[in-house]
């Protein structure tokens, strides 16, 4: 499925609109689809699609990425973070310093990740995993899977990137504070947002 | 508050580290501050401070920025998904088709927005914002807010970016299916990296 809408390509005409204009829905059986057409003002349009992303090029989408957004919830209080992570095997792999997201999780494991690709404001890819928390502690049982995440982001992650630190947190000398775990992914959905030209 | 962290400027030192060189953790009078300090295989490092934001610095960003990610959550489930916007009056406003997150925010109005303005991996800043749904419906009442938020957003905001339209809706004919909201903020934090060299 996809939408399209056709817009003045001069955006003064756009700001010259109401909301109203956005009414002027029309079918355009020609393309299949309904199309939202501005006024025109102006000679040139083009069309904008949005689609549906296949879950093959959510991934790549997720592969390519680093930066995503975090968003966990406790007695129905959502809370939102960036982060950066690794991608591998249906899992995103992540660390942070402990507080309130860690605790949040630890206490409710389900959450919202979302992570774009803004080539241009006209050409976008925006992808939603939806998941569980499972942290890797610092146990036998976990060491391998914490050997992995720690392998995949030492790849590109920094330190001192969001999640890594904190500010005035009280260090324990001798023992690493940071949290290791994945957020193994149980569904994921993307959006496409791709400008046609149609003079 | 702050923190800091020093790093080997030679990213290849980090890689070779392992998550215990995190352990390496020692308090630095001279700066009032604690310090996480890497090994040193060279002799470049600089030092990245991490410090909180006032509520100007935060304002600021926010003012500055378009584009921020919004979590709700409904039954202790989180959502987030990329919004444009517009600032006044301690006001987030925007726009969106209606779905998943106008109906949770609908049944729970308490929401967290997450923005960011990266200079570079080495500087950024990241605000959060607590804040309750509002929406702005075509009536009489809210007349004058849905006019003030029309006025505010198309100053920037393209009817084809995120939150503007979606994938094979359909479309009622003379009637805009946009809902208006505002989100009224809360509370906002925000926390500022900046690396320092210290050669």
């Amino acid at each position: 499925m996809r939408s399209l809408i056709r817009i003045n390509r001069n955006r003064n005409d756009l700001r010259r609109s109401t909301p109203q204009v956005l009414t002027s829905v029309k079918a355009s059986p020609a393309l299949g689809r309904q199309t939202r057409a501005f006024r025109s003002l102006d000679e040139g349009t083009y069309i904008m699609f949005i689609r549906e992303m296949t879950e093959e090029e959510c991934i790549a989408v997720v592969k390519s990425g680093r930066l995503a957004r975090l968003a966990c919830s406790k007695d129905d209080r959502p809370y939102v973070v960036p982060i950066h992570y690794a991608y591998a095997g249906r899992c995103l792999y992540s660390f942070s310093m402990p507080g309130r997201k860690i605790e949040w999780m630890r206490a409710n494991p389900r959450v919202c990740v979302q992570l774009d690709a803004f080539s241009s404001a006209q050409q976008w890819k925006s992808v939603l995993l939806y998941g569980q928390y499972q942290e890797l502690p610092e146990t036998a049982q976990w060491h391998n899977e914490r050997l992995h995440a720690w392998s995949l982001l030492q790849e590109h992650v920094n330190w001192w990137e969001p999640g890594g630190l904190k500010p005035g947190l009280q260090q324990t000398l001798g023992a690493s504070p940071h949290v290791f775990y994945c957020i193994g992914v149980d569904e994921m959905t993307g959006r496409a947002a791709v400008a046609e030209d149609r003079g």
